[in-house]
């Protein structure tokens, strides 16, 4: 039935009217919406205090009263800032039955009791309010969406209303999202307020171990010689804390974004299925792992950045020399141990390698390098590759130390050298990761993976989709 | 009324016929833009002189004579050379009331004395000609527009013809924008000609400060060795003074990043309103800030590479055996000075964080990673983190430069070091913004910038959506 | 006539009643794509054995039983795996008639001896079945689209059907490609599942090309000092054979992505047009520039890794000290040889401006930023910038290998040094560069390049648009 009516009419978006809208506001943002519609094909008139005084670009752009500039359509755009809607209070006749769109935002989270959209709608009772564009910021359209996000959320209690304000999204390139009723208005008026939510657990993290190792260096390097030899030591503070630090920091911090996955896997076979859900911590730590893979590379350069200024430096020329000289007093040449070059250079090889491989993951983790790659793809870079770094990674740190103590790692204070410390959990990691790899766990987690549940009389039949990660 | 005249259409779009397109030419473009409409559901339709010969990729695609080919459709893309197009008009009967879309680009600016959809125009009178699609590659509509500007500018002076090309626009998933008559087609066509319109300032500002640098250098390192001592210290231009050069350059482009939002600041305070314009010369340094930035990194990157290299030389490597056999023939070994390790280390450190930063605000300019933050992260990463990446290189040069000279820095024909000239424009931005944020400025400037207007007399009541930027 | 009918219609889609969809299956997949769907104004009704026992997000969206969700809407989305469709088999009552779309992929390419849209087709013979969605991950569906591909492939052998699915695609924000009947859903069903195809010959050659300057190193470094002189050098084996081997790799297979468009070029100065097609070896070739340069680039930054690292190893400081040693034991000093300054600074300076510029070359290459820039910036930067960084990079092995052999380099074995067969490739691509540019042959080539056919009869007129490229 529903095709009976249409099927006469042919491709009708192609040859209607324009469609009209309002914008009440003639600041950059309301000049700016109004500007790309116009250029989308709308037929746009301003409403503004000073009609006359307002000069916009475009001639064909009409500028009114607000009383008149209402009359011409049955959408306006409210780009006012909140502290001015008092006066659309007056206007409530002309306002009758409009769909009013709040593009709104504020200074602070949570600055009014109510979101300004509520608050637009107590003012104006006989309105539909709809909360859309704000988001989306006046200079993304002036330049063109590409290069800036093009979701706009949208909530309303009128769903027809909601329905048109998406339509104009979707004309202006945009992709509306509809997040319900009125009240979703707090929720998405905060977005734009939003300072790196998800990046703030993983630098917390960063700072605690930055803390952890600091202390545990200045320990070891500073107060031990200290104490014990009267030595001092401080100036190690201005660079090789750091060095060591970065370096312990950067490889716990890779196995940090591994461990979750092997812990919610050890559940899923403990459990037998994949459908009960993981503990909420789990939940939080698996999807801010990005965060922590990146802030594991920032580490990494800063560790390599360090490691290849090290033979520039004072200290270390005059360690040279030093040595030089002591061989000519003591008249005895150091013979060329090919062991140390072995040493040194294999160490060498694979923390360039495993930078290498780093670089890579995160280049890859960029959005648009992500966009490219197919779902099999992503895994085998995040996940093969990952754990390549990690190992890499482990035994550059591995190589390097152990080279200074052929011996057993010496203990002061009985703490190990702080490469011992940062090599703990990627050796958690490695070693769990190891045992999950193995024929026995490995073929049951595929099956619990593929929807299989042990033990289980459910007759569950649909299973999810294979995108499903875990 | 609008609305009960449709309420009974459901979804008409989902159920109609296919519109039919008409493509003129089966050249790389033609072809690709055809194949695309295929693709998104239109019935595509070739003309071409030797309909018979040519091969298109789909057999549901068919290739006919022009004449009969424009009958099938009302839309014809014409992809054709402009030196080609004299045969349109002797298919004015065939192309009388039918929209041309001229896609055409050229090989130089302004090659020809009107636009080339001017030119069609002129040829076919009675025609309805749309420009169009002349950004979008035959290789973004191959391999999907994902990777590419989706932006389709038009102009033409048929309205309805405009509306029907942004649908199909809009359907192959490109977003049109509508550009105004058919006068805007000589700029339109100029777009894809343009090299890099947005760098050329920040470029010639680079090399003039580069020649600069250079002269400076090369008067104190070269000329003054050779006038007075009569040295020949010529070997300095193959590296030394392109690392000085750009150290400076590197410090001194990013502070001219952050002068003219300062410059803005002073101006907004003194004025009393931010509603008044800035100088043209203003706006325009203004909008170039990101170029500046960008090159300020790259110069960056060249002075780590070369510092980084610097203890692998071979004059370094020469100067360390020297100083070590000066000690031994002198029988005095230089002590191990902790002050030096403490200036040459934390000078590193500041050099090294201040790099990190540098990259952070690079990667946070790659578009794709713009996307992702909101307004208020971006803000915060290109406005807090990089006054924090400005003082750490100034402290870096500071400490760095300071190091050698801890009597005051040494004039050599009333020439204070390099190191001295780079600092002075870092300073002066340091200083101005220290100024700036002090409470008293510091609140007066944020009032303005959320519309207050000092000593006002104005009822403007609309004010700028506060998504405004400084 | 088609626009009179359709004159009267303003905006219908503005207004209409929203369409319903069915998705049967609540798991992952299924539940984002539901979800979607009602975010952007679609009535969602899903289908589940158990439908008392799903719990939904929302509880504006029902859970049915299958039959009488289907009943629901004539649009069933079937987000179940496989192996489970059998059961629609016995609902072929409630089906007949209705869209399925198969949003299936599986976990190995050719999995199953039909596509799975096909399978389900045959299982249901009374629906019309389009293959769709299956590149969209539910993650990318929940998160919004942006940092993700917006494709969706679409195939099936109704059209109307195939239109229906695309309005819902683009409604989403997603871009539709119809890829013809359902013959075409195996190919589709493969995308998700392909590892990198373009890589595959850019990484074969490169792993060719490292065995090959592998054995040439460890022949001359190793075996000739073993066989010769009995001396051990394995040591090189833990970073030099690296070190030496990724330099050359990274200059020759720069040269080589150059080196396909200069065999194009001589093809079609030789055939006189350019309307013949190229060889398919070469076609290939062309297509993988982009990832020949990217792993070229890869190189350069593991040899820039080495080279700065050099002068920390413990070799490199033996080597210096033991030099020391012989002076003072010799009594005489070594020189400060300016040549040698000029020798090693230049190759250092031209070494870091080519790095430089590679990665440069690199960074355009990310999708987001070749998104930015014009065909003509692009063409700038890929080929002007691209030779430049060529020239650089062979300037700098040719100055660095030749500095340490002032005397013609010496063979070994009739084997000369790993430099000069790393300067092979570059050295002939940079001579046919410049006898390409020479004005005679330029001037030819341009002229087949826009389209002139030499000693050509044929009248044809049609061009390709100047969009082609190289």
């Amino acid at each position: 039935m529903e095709k009976d009516q249409a099927s006469f009419a042919m491709n009708v978006s192609s040859y209607v009217k324009k469609e009209s809208v309002c914008v009440f506001g003639t600041g950059n943002f309301g000049r700016s919406l109004g500007h790309r519609m116009f250029q989308c094909g709308y037929s746009v008139v301003f409403g503004s205090r000073n009609p006359e005084q307002s000069s916009l670009c475009h001639k064909e752009i009409e500028v009114l009263s607000h009383a008149e500039a209402a009359q011409r359509s049955d959408i306006i755009i409210i780009a006012i800032h909140r502290d001015h809607y008092k006066f659309l209070g007056k206007l409530a006749e002309e306002l009758q039955g409009k769909i009013l769109v709040d593009v709104s935002n504020n200074l602070k989270i949570n600055q009014y009791p109510e979101s300004n959209a509520e608050y637009l709608a107590e003012l104006v009772p006989g309105a539909k309010v709809v909360k859309a564009f704000n988001t989306i910021s006046a200079w993304a359209l002036q330049s063109g969406t590409l290069d800036t996000s093009r979701q706009v959320f949208l909530c309303g209690d009128d769903k027809e209303s909601k329905q048109r304000v998406m339509n104009i999204s979707r004309t202006l390139g945009l992709t509306p999202l509809d997040h319900g009723s009125l009240v979703a208005a707090r929720e998405i008026e905060n977005y734009p307020l939003q300072l790196f939510p998800m990046w703030k657990f993983p630098l917390y993290l960063s700072g605690a171990l930055f803390i952890f190792y600091f202390i545990y260096f200045s320990l070891r390097s500073i107060i031990y010689p200290y104490v014990n030899k009267n030595t001092d030591r401080t100036f190690v503070l201005a660079l090789s804390v750091f060095n060591h630090s970065f370096s312990g920091m950067a490889v716990t911090l890779l196995a940090l974004v591994y461990l979750p996955g092997l812990i919610a896997a050890i559940l899923q076979l403990y459990r037998g299925t994949k459908y009960s859900r993981i503990p909420n911590w789990l939940d939080h730590w698996m999807l801010c792992r990005k965060q922590l893979g990146l802030i594991a590379l920032a580490f990494a350069f800063l560790h390599v950045m360090y490691g290849l200024a090290l033979p520039g430096r004072y200290s270390g020329k005059w360690y040279l020399a030093n040595r030089v000289i002591e061989q000519i007093i003591s008249n005895k040449t150091d013979p060329f141990l090919t062991s140390n070059v072995w040493n040194f250079d294999s160490a060498l090889t694979l923390g360039i390698l495993g930078f290498f491989l780093f670089i890579l993951l995160g280049i890859t983790s960029l959005p648009s390098v992500s966009n490219m790659v197919n779902w099999r793809e992503f895994r085998f870079v995040q996940s093969k590759l990952g754990y390549l770094t990690l190992v890499l990674c482990t035994a550059h740190i591995l190589v390097f130390g152990g080279r200074k103590f052929v011996k057993p790692p010496e203990l002061i204070w009985y703490l190990p050298p702080t490469y011992v410390i940062s090599l703990i959990i990627p050796f958690v990691v490695l070693v769990l990761k190891f045992i999950l790899v193995m024929p026995c766990f490995d073929r049951s987690l595929k099956q619990i993976q593929q929807g299989k549940e042990r033990n289980s009389l459910s007759k569950k039949v649909q299973l999810g989709n294979n995108n499903t990660e875990v």
